[in-house]
């Protein structure tokens, strides 16, 4: 079901919110004189969630939130929004402008609207069920993936090797020697990268709900695929190994090697 | 010995002209018809290091210059210019606005400038000898390592595991077990966050001296040091082993876990 207007509306206007709260401790100095409890990517989180939170609680109390800080209201909705304002916290704790804000409706448990927001670049991913996904930023990049034939001249994209399983590794690694290239980093920001047609795969696992949600409206509105490891829609009881493909005819390879 | 401020203006000035020869090329889709036989990052390396090598040679007929395209001129003058127009092409290639222009000047072969230039995101650091680093972007920051007690506090960075040979690898794990954590990926760009107090260490090795003589002067100008995996002043008979502390103090535990 195609999120109304009124809804994206309101998504995008959350995604503003959470970055007006979240830029301000953006590349600001850990409080050494311990005035503060909370480091500063704590802060610019939690505070982002609440706001976005209340935002949306007034908008549509019937919607359900659920959000990485503060867990779930509603959960049993018909529509719950999922919310994770900084998507990779060791590029924001580490100075560099790649961590994004997430913001995913879910409709009876699937994802129908993806925001990857990056409020600092203010570059923009927005993805809606049935329509192609939009890209704002003022460095170029237009939304939509890229043709790539086969995995050995694909650009493969994870954010670190540290972020498999023991059992996952050996799998991922197969993949890996399959492909042109690694390129290292990125978190969901990679993910934005595939929608614009700059990377051709990427392969994860461990990611929780509000990690994937916002990504597939956004990468198949571009006209890529994600999926788990097993070629299975995601859903909100998958373990969390993602594979996202620019061009959806590399699937069957991709998912021979991650077997 | 310190280089005048005509110089130094003359150093930003170029990498302005090597910003606007390489920005049209991020994020350009290859030429699938096969009109132009160079890929995009190619004619942007190439097509700046050209732009900055004439405005450069115009301006100082008696300094050498050398860059990682098109070699060197002049290489025993005693100022030679040493450049790389686009440092991390994977960044590049994969839309990540983090490559960066790096140029850098050396007085009998010892780095007293050295520029990092990121021209999506307008940020720049300068390292002149004996002066305070400046940084100058949109994202907030400032120029000053942080302090840092002990490696076990420590946020390391790298560009990525397959920077390292084989002899090389286990000296880095070694460090980076005894790091609080890694985080991949960014060239020379994590450098600067260093410099800016948002990273503790980076080590890194098999670089080439394009790579390595900007960052200096911004380290160093900003409290760090650099130096080669045995504290020694990095040369250009440097075999390209390179470790950045934001907190000289941690360099002797850092040495021997890399001996």
């Amino acid at each position: 079901m195609t999120p109304n207007p009124e809804i994206v509306a309101a998504a995008t206007e959350a995604a503003d919110i959470a970055g007006r709260v979240i830029l301000p401790f953006f590349r600001r100095p850990l409080d050494v004189e311990g005035k503060s409890d909370e480091s500063p990517v704590t802060a610019a989180d939690r505070g982002a969630e609440l706001a976005i939170r209340e935002f949306l609680g007034k908008r549509f109390p019937d919607h359900g939130i659920w959000g990485e800080e503060f867990g779930a209201d509603r959960a049993d909705a018909e529509w719950v929004w999922l919310l994770d304002p900084i998507d990779g916290t060791r590029a924001f704790i580490t100075g560099r402008p790649l961590f994004t804000t997430l913001i995913s409706l879910l409709h009876r448990g699937r994802p129908v609207l993806g925001i990857i927001d990056q409020p600092a670049t203010r570059e923009r991913w927005l993805g809606v069920a049935g329509q192609p996904t939009t890209f704002t930023g003022p460095f170029g990049g237009t939304a939509g993936c890229r043709p790539c034939g086969r995995l050995a001249e694909a650009e493969l994209s994870c954010t670190s090797p540290e972020i498999f399983t023991p059992a996952d590794l050996p799998r991922f690694e197969k993949l890996r020697a399959a492909c042109k290239r690694v390129t290292w980093g990125g978190d969901a920001y990679g993910y934005g990268l595939l929608a614009l047609g700059a990377i051709d795969v990427v392969a994860e696992s461990t990611l929780k709900p509000w990690d994937w949600a916002a990504l597939g409206p956004v990468i198949q509105g571009a006209g890529g695929s994600l999926t788990d490891w097993q070629g299975r829609e995601l859903t909100l009881d998958s373990p969390g190994d993602v594979i996202a493909l620019g061009d959806k005819a590399l699937l069957p390879e991709a998912l021979r090697l991650l077997a």
